[in-house]
């Protein structure tokens, strides 16, 4: 990590500066959890052979501590919020789906994918085993979990497909709540004019990411935490004042 | 593959040498079958997401071939058996199992083997992605579904652990067929004193192959078809003489 993205990945201090409580944890097999045996694809594919998978696994967790935080006197129990950073992301929003009454606000910090669309466009990619949800491609896909969020506040830091974000964008005007959800693209993405590639179909054949990602509008090297979109997102859902002092990257760390 | 081995892997021909009809065909996304675009391990994982896996698929795919093959004027439906090697013996025998009208004999050229003790002893250890059933752990193993070809002629050529084999033993012994299960051993663990660690029990722990090999009474680099015990056997079983001088290894090919 370059010293931007280590000081823009340390989301849980730029919350907590900001004057909120956050609880930060790993996921699991990941950072402390992480073991020196058996990595991350070999403990996907062991749940898998068990009847579980890596995301179930690990928004259970997340849920338990979620309840948990949730129940303590310095928490206000009306104003919590998930928050995900790429891996992160997919468990922050099923969190939330699965426990509306505990989580206000959604933080997906990733660009949005419907990971069928891209494995039909990447000749069959399947992503790595601890993506893999068994069975799910037969049901939904991830914009139709973030879809049903709605109309829970939800913030996208790096754009994505734009045909999908507006799946999703359809769903929350149909709860007349389409100022809830609020969408950034990558800088390099950030205005309709720098992507051309929105409109046109996305072909099948694909065998690099590069060329599955000119269609995505993800600028890889840019993959990070995004404090600049985040904090003041969520500070003011939650009502609160920010100040950008805090947390903003200035390029001395 | 050194001389020997790619003289013992022919296995439909020495088949065919010994008078029988064989079909052979690759397993999904290998030989033939293979892509240069995504190979086994991804093609396995997007299997799974889309509610398949590769075992299934390769046994589906198996089972179309064998209910053609019965229909054909050339074949003695009465006398077909399934033959695997290695990645094919699974499949082999779940084709059998789910077909026990068409099948009546099995060779397992590979070593039995249980794969959720594996995983206990070898600290999670996952196998790869197209060995993986989702959800087959809670429910049986492959050595069950060996069990459950009972009476169903049956012959393993490569051993493997014995406790697992004599789980199988008892189920043709209460099927009153204790005749019908054959097995061999690797050379280098033939007998019961060449295995020493047979009655041991197996710990947890483990983190090399070569440690759970030596209680599966594995020799890998000895890992090949095996003319010399599957062509006589099966023949025997079919009433047919056989006559090694058409398919035994005579070292000059």
């Amino acid at each position: 990590w370059d010293p931007r993205k280590r000081h823009d990945n340390k989301f849980a201090l730029h919350y907590a500066r900001q004057g909120m409580i956050a609880l930060a944890f790993d996921n699991p097999a990941r950072g402390e959890a992480s073991s020196s045996i058996r990595g991350l694809s070999e403990v996907s594919l062991s749940a898998i052979w068990a009847g579980r998978n890596y995301l179930g696994i690990s928004v259970f967790q997340k849920t338990q501590v979620l309840k948990w935080l949730a129940r303590q006197d310095f928490v206000d129990s009306d104003r919590i919020a998930t928050c995900g950073h790429s891996l992160g992301s997919d468990p922050a929003d099923i969190v939330a789906f699965l426990n509306p009454e505990l989580v206000s606000a959604v933080i997906h910090n990733d660009f949005c994918c419907n990971w069928r669309e891209r494995s039909i466009a990447m000749s069959g990619y399947p992503s790595t085993p601890h993506h893999v949800v068994p069975g799910m491609f037969a049901w939904f896909d991830a914009p139709d979990i973030q879809a049903a969020l709605a109309p829970t506040p939800l913030l996208f830091t790096e754009g994505g497909r734009t045909n999908q974000l507006e799946r999703i964008r359809a769903a929350y005007a149909l709860k007349g709540a389409r100022e809830n959800l609020k969408v950034y693209y990558y800088e390099k993405y950030a205005t309709p004019d720098k992507r051309p590639f929105d409109g046109k179909p996305i072909p099948e054949g694909l065998t690099s990411w590069d060329e599955y990602f000119k269609y995505a509008n993800v600028d890889a090297a840019n993959h990070r935490f995004h404090p600049e979109h985040a904090v003041p997102w969520l500070a003011k859902v939650f009502g609160m004042k920010t100040n950008d002092e805090l947390w903003r990257w200035k390029g001395d760390e």
